[in-house]
C-alpha cells in the first residue's frame, strides 16, 4: 500500500508569476491573470473538445517548496493553525496543485486559460474538463475558510511557501 | 521539464466497489455509497479541523489500470471519440483520481466520506478541503457531457478500464 508511485509531466504551466511569493490568491476565476499550458507535441490530440467546456482542472507539481511541512500550518487566511489536510497549503506530503481555471484557447499542443495563479514553469500532470455535475456539491460548507474569506480578494501568498518545516 | 516526479501513498481508500467495472458513476454527492480513508497513522494530526468542511477533495492513484490510454478515448457517456483532456477516464498520461465527497465523520487516522465512486484499496495521495470560493466557478459550460448527462444517473463504468491501448 506504500508503492511509491512516479508520475512524468506532460507540459510545463506558464504564468505571468516568478516569484511564489508575490502571487495573489482568489477566488476561481476573479483572476485576470492569463497562462499558458504547453503540453509536450506527443499530447496535443489529446486536447480535442476541451475548448467545449468553459473550465477546467488542472493537476499539477507544486515545484516551488523545499520538500518539508507542517502537520497543522498557520494558513495565509488566519492566524490560527489548522490541520494540514483541512487548508490548501502548497507545503504538503505530496505536493500536488490543484486549480480550476477558465479556458481561453486551444491551439495545437498549447491551452490557453485565465483566473490562473500559479508559479512560473510549473510541471502539469493532468488536466481535466470542470464538469458541474461531478465536481459541485450541493450546499458546501466552507469550514474556518467562511470566517477569513473576506481577506481572500487581498491577500497574496507571502507566507506559504515558507512556513515549511517537516514534522 | 520532464524530470519524472515521485508520490508516497498517505493511506489507502476502502470502498464497497472491489470490481472497476461495476462502479456507479454519479453526480457530486449523488451516491449513497460510504467509504473510509486510512491514513498512515503518521498523518492524524493533518485531519484536524477537516470535519468544519461539508465536503473535501480526494486524489488518488488510479491503481486498477494497466498502465495504457488512447489520446481520444469513446467516454462511457457517450459514443464519440472525445479528447482525453476533455474527459474523465482513468486511463490516462498519469493516472490520478480527483473527486469531490461528503465528509461524514473523523476518526483518527480515518476519514469517513459518502458519495464515493472509487475502487477498494485505492492508494490517497492528498486530501484538499473542498473551498466553494476556490473551486466552484461562475456558470461553468459543461460541453459535450450536457448532452449525455442523462445517462449519468444509471450508468455504471464498463469500459472505463477497458478502453485503454497506449498510443
Amino acid at each position: 500500500m506504500s508503492t511509491p508511485i512516479q508520475y512524468d509531466p506532460i507540459g510545463v504551466i506558464r504564468t505571468p508569476f516568478d516569484d511564489p511569493e508575490r502571487m495573489p490568491i482568489q477566488p476561481a476565476g476573479e483572476s485576470a491573470a492569463t497562462g499558458t499550458v504547453d503540453l509536450n507535441d506527443e499530447y496535443e490530440a489529446g486536447l480535442a473538445d476541451l475548448e467545449g467546456f468553459s473550465h477546467c482542472i488542472l493537476l499539477y507539481h507544486l515545484h516551488a517548496g523545499d520538500g518539508g511541512y507542517s502537520l497543522t500550518p498557520t494558513s495565509f487566511l488566519d492566524e490560527t493553525p489548522q490541520g494540514l489536510f483541512a487548508t490548501p497549503t502548497p507545503s504538503r506530503p505530496n505536493p500536488l496543485g490543484l486549480a480550476v481555471v477558465a479556458i481561453e484557447s486551444v491551439e495545437a499542443s498549447e491551452l490557453t486559460v485565465s483566473g490562473i495563479d500559479i508559479v512560473d514553469w510549473t510541471p502539469v500532470l493532468d488536466i481535466k474538463p470542470f464538469v458541474g455535475a461531478f465536481d459541485i456539491p450541493d450546499d458546501p460548507v466552507d469550514g474556518w475558510v467562511e470566517g477569513a474569506q473576506a481577506d481572500v480578494e487581498t491577500a497574496a501568498a507571502d507566507d506559504r511557501f515558507v512556513e515549511s518545516s517537516s514534522e
